[in-house]
């Protein structure tokens, strides 16, 4: 049954590879056997894989989560080929770093700026599709378009999708899935067209929507988004805001449950932290940064940018918000750790699980007040149930506890201080991209150990998968007993 | 009820001015008067307010929390006179800090060096003595030696013991109290004597004993414990140790339960934590830094000393570990987050608590692997009860809320980098004293604004109290109905 699902989604990535290859030849940019190769490899491995017949009709929750975990793993593992065949990014490790941060819509690069400008338009275009690939998830498109059982398919789309519950938008698994992956075409395609409209050129706006999409954060340019029109990063700014949001407020609207979508709790609270993070901030470097800052305006426009841009996840930035102010940095680090809502292409902790931990937290004080009282938590209007309370505070525990080891080992690497290793770890984890210090928006991390790196490509995908499938693959007991 | 109890607090704190007056007299140093006022103002305040009756012979949670909360700060408010009226720390709130910092047995200062050396001997007496005061907790110490009904007296007892659970020593509290206060000055009294023998004045082994004892961390000298005797230093790091251990293990060893005392599971994973931490932190600042600890044998002296002196919350050290390699420093945060042993004078969130979160988030995820499987966390033999484990998942996620509150808050102050908040809020919080960067070990807190100082005041309370009762003071909820 696993190995029936990954040689499906082996097929599905030799598919999506013919993507950068068309462009490649389009651009006659040379990379057209670095794309065939993999293509090839990935048909011939995936095509017996996917045609095993299995027993078992169903999987549970635990073959959901292997599934998710070893597809991820494997889909970066090859997804990494083309970038050494062409000789672009020639160590293997860095390659794949950079292709598990792209998949995982983290955004963080190896590539120094010579090395960036140094990539053809197909290897480009690789490298940034694979934010769009990743953003709304691999093993979800597998259960959207492929015929198929799709009995237990529900663990596997729990394991991937983010948020602490998935969405009861439709009961059809398949047809959710389908109407997810529209909102999300549908989305793209607009935001593409606005860029367009700002002048800029058709592979760029294709691009910068894919990584606005994904929120993922890979740059085209070498500084980020920094070279821009202000129009063209408000767009960016706006959209990344957009693809923050439970794509369940989009699917509402669209059924015109108007009301409903906009008594969502998750968004309610996600736009108050967007708004008091973006005039706060915008008064923190105003006041104190008047020299690159001149007017409230254009302290507004950054500040905007760079909240979207990490309550997103996404990482693309428009300035050096290294160099800003303590208060702006702790903001920006408690958005990079909070995420965005569950449901969207966003990373992080999720909204909706850090009020659920917060509420739950204060409920507890209440009832210690009050030992007699019944205290519920509330959240969207219900009562959260006892499992969910649980499961959201054990994810926050793993959380941290991946955090602090992360931190330790990377502090092992000679480069960059504890602080950095510490903004890279979060960085990394909530699949955001750039951290501060040595791994700030202006720096790379090339320079760090290949051990460090195959740590954070790791915890990129402990991230992305939120927690539970990559850590039960080092728990001894999933191994028993088949 | 909790007037009542309030006031025996008040003639408490007036008993326990009168020993660093008599120092004042005895060195002829004319704080005389400094603390005089205090004492007077005292007993006229506490002697009615101790003699009130109420009808209500019982105490629950909530009035508990309350006593506690209000007379820790009442206590420290009092406890900062004698210095402003000494003109020694003219400023109020700087002085408030200071005994705050004292009764939390934190450690942090806000005394340069200059004002260090400044104190008078009686001063320097007060503000040593609060940390061995502050490290058993003024409550206990009420209940140990006052007569008057005990009932609901446990509440007190839960609220300001260190520890997710309080240690079932013996069935009598008023009995354990007194076990714990004997253990506790036997203790001092030999490290006392082992001081002595290494040549230090009487003054000064006092004093050293009170701040190891009570895990505090204000140094008597400039440069903390730099400039003592391998012998000296290595008999405080030895008791700082001892000090960071569960009294529960020595109350077993008294009554001659060795076994026992020695099975403890937190006893077994505080050692392995501090032996790993020593050897590990040796290694690395031996390797990068050979021009300073130029023996294997310094560099294990000096990994031990700063390794007991953060896990156990001291605060106390024998060199500038600010300039230590990010390994050494980043094991250090997690020591000064972790800190020591339940039912010990350390603060921190504690071994136990820490050993019970990681157990039982892994439990969870053991369970989905396999749902249909009965899985629990045991600790110390005994399968941990669902309340005291959602308490100890409780009071983390609140203790990461206080953090990231603080740290935001913090970060408006223009001194220091947001690193330096950072582990400023976790040395204020784990009862540390010392962090790094601009609150490294050879630095004050001096710079901090006004407001910053009350901030950090507060939190060294809740890390002291952990978390609860002073949290219940800021929910409406806890003020109505009497």
């Amino acid at each position: 049954m696993i190995l029936s699902t990954l040689g499906k989604v082996l097929l599905i990535e030799a598919l999506l590879l013919i993507f950068p290859m068309l462009v490649g030849v389009i651009y006659n940019d040379g990379t057209f056997t670095s794309f065939l190769i993999p293509v090839i490899a990935l048909i011939v491995l995936g095509t017996p894989l996917s045609l095993i017949r299995t027993k078992y009709k169903s999987i549970y929750a635990k073959e959901g989560f292997i599934i998710v975990a070893v597809a991820w793993v494997i889909l970066s593992l090859i997804g990494a080929i083309p970038f050494v065949i062409s000789g672009q990014i020639p160590n293997y490790i860095d390659a794949v770093f950079e292709t598990v941060s792209g998949f995982t819509t983290t955004g963080a690069s190896i590539l120094d700026s010579d090395d960036l400008m140094g990539l053809t338009k197909g290897m480009m275009f690789w490298r940034i599709f694979t934010h769009w690939i990743g953003g709304m998830g691999v093993l979800v498109f597998v259960l959207a378009i492929m015929p198929g059982n799709t009995s237990g398919a529900m663990h596997v789309f729990r394991a991937e999708s983010p948020g602490p519950t998935v969405g009861k938008l439709v009961s059809k698994l398949r047809f959710t899935a389908r109407i997810l992956y529209g909102i999300y075409f549908v989305m793209t395609v607009v935001e593409m067209i606005f860029l367009l409209c700002g002048g800029n050129s058709f592979y760029d706006s294709v691009l910068l929507s894919f990584t606005t999409a994904g929120t993922g954060g890979f740059g085209i340019e070498v500084d980020s988004a920094t070279s821009y029109t202000s129009y063209t990063q408000m767009v960016i700014a706006i959209f990344m805001f957009l693809f923050a949001i439970n794509f369940n407020v989009y699917y509402l609207l669209l059924v015109g449950s108007v009301g409903k979508a906009f008594r969502s709790e998750e968004l309610r609270n996600f736009v108050i932290i967007v708004v008091f993070a973006t005039i706060t901030i915008s008064i923190n470097i105003f006041v104190s940064m008047r020299e690159i800052y001149s007017t409230f305006g254009s302290a507004l426009k950054h500040s905007f940018f760079q909240v979207a841009s990490l309550s997103s996840t996404t990482g693309l930035s428009t300035t050096d918000f290294d160099k800003w102010p303590s208060y702006s940095q702790a903001i920006l680090l408690f958005l990079t750790i909070m995420g965005a809502c569950g449901g969207s292409t966003g990373g992080g902790i999720k909204v909706s699980r850090i009020s659920i931990l917060i509420k739950s937290a204060f409920s507890d004080l209440k009832r210690l007040i009050n030992p007699r009282s019944v205290v519920c938590t509330k959240f969207e209007g219900e009562v959260v149930e006892r499992e969910t309370e649980r499961n959201v505070r054990t994810h926050f525990i793993l959380w941290i506890l991946v955090v602090i080891v992360c931190v330790v080992l990377l502090s092992i690497d000679s480069y960059g201080d504890l602080f950095s290793d510490f903004t890279a770890t979060l960085a990394c984890i909530g699949n955001v991209g750039p951290g501060l210090g040595a791994v700030g928006p202006m720096y790379s991390y090339s320079e760090y150990s290949y051990f460090s790196k195959i740590l954070l490509s790791f915890v990129m995908l402990v991230g992305r998968l939120e927690i539970f499938p990559m850590l039960i693959l080092f728990v001894p007991r999933t191994w028993k007993r088949g």
